[in-house]
C-alpha cells in the first residue's frame, strides 16, 4: 500500500488497528425476573468503565499534564450523571427492556438534544455522551475497548483518523508508528507524529479493512509505503534501511547545535514551533536557537472559561524561563474557523475558513485580547519575548492590534507592573492581500512571519483537508514562492527580518530555495530541525541564491521540484 | 434606517413585508363526526393549492421561461403525491386529529426523512414538500398567502432576504424597490435587483418588524437610506429626488449607444454579463457591446438531468445570433461550492469556496466538459463566441483545458461539423495564484477576465456573505488594485487583452482606477453600462493613468476611496 509519508522514520511491528464501527443493539423485551439481572450488567459496566477511565486520567495527568486530562474528568462524570444513568435504569425497569439497548436509546436521545442546540459547548457534550456511553455499552456487551492508553506492546496504529482526543489518551512510549486513511502532510496526526518523532503515512484509502490485528508491518514514513506481512526478503531490507535511517539520524544528532551557517557564511536562524511550554525541551534538544511561534490557543482550548491573565501569564514565563534569553515569538490567539472555544460564541460559518478568526475576532472582543496582551507583557521581562498578529489582511488591523498593544502597556505602567518596553512586534503573512502589500505594512511592524500552510490555501483556493483537490495544494507553486520573495524583500527594504513558520520552512525540498530568497528565520517542529541545519551547512548562499533564481523562472510546481530534487543530488544532500 | 444601497434609484410606494413566519398549530382530537369535515378541509386546500400553482406556474413560464418555472410542476406534483396526501388522510381518519395538525405532522415527518439523506436532490425534495406544505397548511387555516406572484398594487418589497425561488414567482412590474435584512452588494437580491433595474437596500436589520404592511416607504438604493412613513417634507425632498435621478438617467440614455472613448481617444469595451439568452436583451438596450461573461450554470440548475449538448447548444446559438457578430465570452461550468446540481455528486465540503468546483470538477467530469465545449463549438459558426475557464489556479489546468478542447474539436471534424477555427480561449482570473503568475499562464491564452468577487475573496481570506466580516471585502484595497495590474501588465506584455467581469468592473468608484491601468474590457449587469461609459467619456486617459498612479500609493482602500472621490468632483463627474 502507498499513502503520503508524514513523518519520517521506519516502523516494523505489530499492527494495531483502530476500528471506529458502530455497535448497534437490537431491543429484547425482558421479563419482571429479568430486570435485576439486567439492572446489574448496568451497574457493573459502570463500574469498570468508570476504572478504565480513571487509569486513563491517571495517565493523562501524568503524561499530559492536568489540563489535557480534563476530559476524562468530564468523562467520569458523566457516570454519575443521575440524569443520565438515572434514565437507563428508569427505561429497564419501566420499559422492560435490556441494558444494552436501554443505554443506547438514552445515549442516542441525550447525544439528538445536545446537538440540536446551537452552541458549541452542548456540541462537545454530545461528543462526551457518546464516547462515555458507548464506552459503557461495550462494557455491557463485554467488547473489549480499544484502549489506546493501554497498549501492551509496541505497536503501529492504523485508524481512519486520529482527532486530538484519541492522541491525548494515547501511551505514545508504545506506538512505533501512525498509519491513517485520510489527512495530508499537515493534518493533526502529521503534525503530531512529527513533534513526538514517530513514522506515519497517512491517505492509506482502507487500511483499517485490510490490515489485521497484530499483522507484521513495514511502515515507511519516508516513504510512504505501508507493508503487511511482508516476505523475509523485504523484511530485511527494510531493517537495513532502518538502520540507515537511524545512523543519518546519529549524523544530525552531531550537527545540530553548530549554528545553521552557508559555506561562504550566510547565518541564518533555525527555531522550533510549540504548542504548550513542555514543546519547549523538544526544540532545544533538536538545537533549535530560539521559538519562531508559540501557539498560544492551546491555552484556551479544552477548557470551559478563558483562561486568566495570571493563567497565561504563568505559560508564557515559564517558555521565556526555560528558553534562556532565546527569542521566543508568541502568536496572539488564532482561534475561531475551525477551531472554536465552548466559551466564545462564534457563529456557525459556511466557509469557516474565510471566516470570522484569529485577529478578525480579537479586535471585537477587546479585553479578551487585552488580557493575553497584558499576560505577554508582564512575562516579556522573563526573557526576550516577541509578539506576533495573526490573520492580518492589510494594515488597518496591524494599527488597530497595535493601538490596543498600547493601551495594555498604559494599563500596566499606570499599576507599576514591569514590561519589556523594547518588546518586538511582528504579523503572520498567511493572507495574500498582506504577502502583496508587504512593504505597506513592513513599515509598521518590526519582523514578517510568513505561515504557508493558509497562504498556500488563500492563494492557491485550496482546502488542503479537502482530499478531492488537496493535490492543488503546492507550496512550491510559481506564485507562492514569488509571494514570499516580495515579503522577504519587501522586510529588508524596511531593515526588518522575515521567518517562515508554516510547515515549508521545514520541508527539506523547499530549504535550498527559500535560504536563497533570503529567509532570516525557519520555524518548524522540533524534529525537522537537525535536517534542516545539515541541507543549510551544506550549500553556499550562492548557490542557494542560484537554485532560487532557477526556481522563479519555472513554470509549474512539479518543474520546480525536479528541479531541486537534481540540485540536491548533485550537491550530494541527502535527505532521509 | 440605514443598510447598504445595493441598486441604484429612489423608490417611494406602499410597504409589502414578506414574513417569514413558522405556522405552529395545535393538535385538536377530533370526533367520528367531525372526520368527514376535516377531510373536506384538507382537500378543499389542496384545490385551492393547486389553482394558486398553476398561476404562478403560467406566470412564470410566460415570464421567466419553461425551464424557470420547472419548480413549480415539482409542487403540484406534490399535491398529487399519493405518499404525502395519503398519510395526512389517513392520520385525520385513523389518529382522529384535525387537518391541520395532520398536515403539519405529516409534512415535518417527510422533511425530516429527506433532509436525513445524504444527498443534494433530496434535500431540495425536502425543501419542495416545506413550500408545498406551508401553503397547504396556510389554505387549510384560511391565512392568505403572500404570493409575490399576485402581488396587486404597486409595493417595495421587504424581506428577510430574498431566495432564487423568491424571486422566480414573483411578479416584478409590481415591485418598486427590495429592501432585504441581511446580504452585501453581491447578494442575489442585489444583483438581481440591478439587473431589473430596480432600487434596492440590502443589510435592514429587523425591517421586517419594524415595517407594518402598507406603510408609505421611501427606499434610497443610491444611499442606502430607508424611511417609513416619512413627514410630508421628506417625501417631497426624495420625490424631487428621484426625479432628478430620472433626469441623470435619461442623460444616460442619450449617451449610452456611443463608445466607450476617453476625451482623448483611448478606447474601451463596455460590455455586459448574462445568465440566460433573454438577458441579452437588457444588455443591448443599455448599449453594451458584447457579452463578457455568459454564466452557462443557469442551463443546469432547477433540473433534474444534464443538459443535452442540443440544448446547450441551442442556448448558446440563441445568445450568438441575438448579439449579431459582438463578441460572447462563453464561460463554462462553475458549479460546486455553494451551487450544487442534484444530478451531480458532490461532497458536503467545510470550506465549498476553497473546495471542488468550476474547472476542477470539469476536469475530473471529463464527458460533462466536453459536451459543454462541443456544444459551445457547434454554436460558435453563429456569431462571435470566446471560450472562458474558471477558477484557474495555474497553467497546469489551463493545459489540461486546452486538451480537452482540443479532443472536442477532433470529435466535431471526425462527425464533419463545423465550428470557428479562430475561437480565442481565455481564463477568469480569480484565484490569487493566477493573478500573481499571470506572466506564465499569458502565453497560454488569448484573453483574462480578472473575476474581482471571488478575487477579493481570496485575496482577503474574506467569505463577503459572512456579516461578521464583510467589512474586510474591499476591491480597492492596495493588493487587489496591485493584482489587477499586474494581471493587465502580463496580458499587454503578450498582446492579448484584459477584461474584468466581477462587481468592481460596474462600480462607479473603480472606473478611472481601472482605465487608468489599462482594463481593456469593462462587464457588467446590463444597467450599469450607461453610467460607466459616462464616466469614461467624461475623462482623459491621462488623467485615468494618474489617478490610477496615485491610487497605487495609498495605503488602505479608504484613502484610495477618497482620493478618488475627490477627484470625480474635481472633474465633475456625477454618480448617482
Amino acid at each position: 500500500m502507498k499513502g503520503i509519508g508524514a513523518s519520517p522514520g521506519i516502523a516494523i511491528g505489530k499492527a494495531y488497528v483502530l476500528t471506529h464501527q458502530e455497535i448497534k443493539v437490537d431491543q429484547k423485551n425482558i421479563e419482571d425476573k429479568e430486570i435485576a439481572k439486567e439492572q446489574q450488567k448496568l451497574e457493573k459496566a459502570i463500574e469498570i468503565s468508570k476504572k478504565q477511565l480513571q487509569t486513563i486520567k491517571e495517565k493523562a495527568v501524568s503524561e499530559l499534564g492536568v489540563s489535557e486530562a480534563e476530559i476524562f474528568k468530564a468523562h467520569l462524570l458523566v457516570l454519575e450523571d443521575p440524569e443520565f444513568i438515572g434514565q437507563i435504569q428508569y427505561s429497564i425497569e419501566n420499559e422492560k427492556i435490556n441494558a444494552a439497548y436501554a443505554t443506547q436509546k438514552i445515549m442516542e436521545q441525550f447525544i439528538k438534544v445536545f446537538q440540536s442546540m446551537d452552541d458549541a459547548y452542548f456540541k462537545e457534550r454530545a461528543a462526551d455522551i457518546k464516547d462515555v456511553g458507548t464506552r459503557l455499552l461495550k462494557n455491557i456487551l463485554g467488547i473489549a475497548s480499544q484502549d489506546l492508553s493501554m497498549l501492551e506492546e509496541d505497536v503501529v496504529i492504523f485508524a481512519h483518523d486520529l482527532t486530538p482526543s484519541d492522541t491525548a489518551q494515547m501511551n505514545k512510549n508504545r506506538v512505533l508508528g501512525f498509519g491513517t486513511e485520510i489527512g495530508g502532510r499537515t493534518s493533526h496526526t502529521a503534525i503530531m507524529a512529527r513533534s513526538l518523532e514517530i513514522p506515519a503515512v497517512v491517505g492509506l484509502k482502507e487500511v483499517t479493512q485490510q490490515a489485521q490485528q497484530g499483522d507484521m508491518v513495514i511502515l515507511d514514513g519516508l516513504t510512504g509505503e505501508v507493508f503487511l506481512n511482508p516476505s523475509q526478503e523485504v523484511l530485511q531490507k527494510y531493517q537495513s534501511k532502518k538502520e540507515m535511517y537511524e545512523n543519518y539520524r546519529k549524523e544530525l544528532e552531531k550537527l545540530k547545535d553548530l549554528p545553521a551557517q552557508t559555506s561562504d557564511g550566510h547565518r541564518v536562524e533555525i527555531v522550533g514551533n510549540i504548542g504548550t511550554p513542555k514543546d519547549v525541551e523538544g526544540v532545544l534538544k533538536n538545537g533549535g536557537e530560539g521559538i519562531g511561534l508559540y501557539r498560544t490557543e492551546f491555552l484556551y482550548m479544552d477548557r470551559e472559561s478563558m483562561p486568566t491573565e495570571e493563567e497565561q501569564f504563568e505559560a508564557y514565563k515559564e517558555v521565556l524561563e526555560n528558553m534562556e534569553g532565546k527569542p521566543v515569538i508568541i502568536r496572539t490567539l488564532d482561534i475561531g474557523g475551525d477551531k472554536k472555544l465552548p466559551y466564545l460564541d462564534t457563529p456557525e460559518e459556511m466557509n469557516p475558513f474565510l471566516g470570522w478568526r484569529a485577529i478578525r475576532l480579537c479586535l471585537e472582543n477587546k479585553e479578551m485580547f487585552k488580557t493575553q496582551l497584558r499576560a505577554i507583557l508582564r512575562a516579556s521581562v522573563f526573557g526576550k519575548a516577541l509578539i506576533m498578529f495573526p490573520m492580518i489582511s492589510g494594515v488597518q488591523e496591524v494599527r488597530q492590534a497595535k493601538e490596543l498593544l498600547e493601551e495594555a502597556k498604559k494599563e500596566l505602567e499606570a499599576e507599576n507592573k514591569k514590561y519589556d518596553k523594547d518588546i518586538k512586534v511582528g504579523i503572520m503573512v498567511e493572507i495574500p492581500s498582506a504577502a502583496v502589500s508587504a512593504d505597506i505594512i513592513a513599515k509598521e511592524v518590526d519582523f514578517f512571519s510568513i505561515g504557508t500552510n493558509d497562504l498556500c490555501q488563500y492563494t492557491i483556493a485550496v482546502d488542503r483537508m479537502n482530499e478531492k483537490i488537496s493535490h492543488l495544494y503546492q507550496p512550491l507553486h510559481p506564485a507562492i514562492l514569488r509571494l514570499v520573495k516580495n515579503v522577504i524583500d519587501a522586510s529588508h527594504k524596511e531593515r526588518i527580518f522575515t521567518g517562515m513558520c508554516g510547515e515549508m520552512a521545514g520541508d527539506p525540498i523547499s530549504t535550498l530555495i527559500l535560504l536563497g530568497l533570503g529567509l532570516d528565520e525557519f520555524s518548524m517542529s522540533a524534529s525537522s530541525i537537525p535536517q534542516i541545519k545539515k541541507i543549510i551547512r551544506s550549500v553556499s548562499m550562492e548557490e542557494a541564491k542560484q537554485i532560487a533564481q532557477e526556481a522563479l523562472s519555472l513554470s509549474t510546481s512539479e518543474e520546480i521540484k525536479e528541479m531541486v530534487e537534481k540540485k540536491l543530488d548533485h550537491l550530494n544532500i541527502t535527505i532521509m
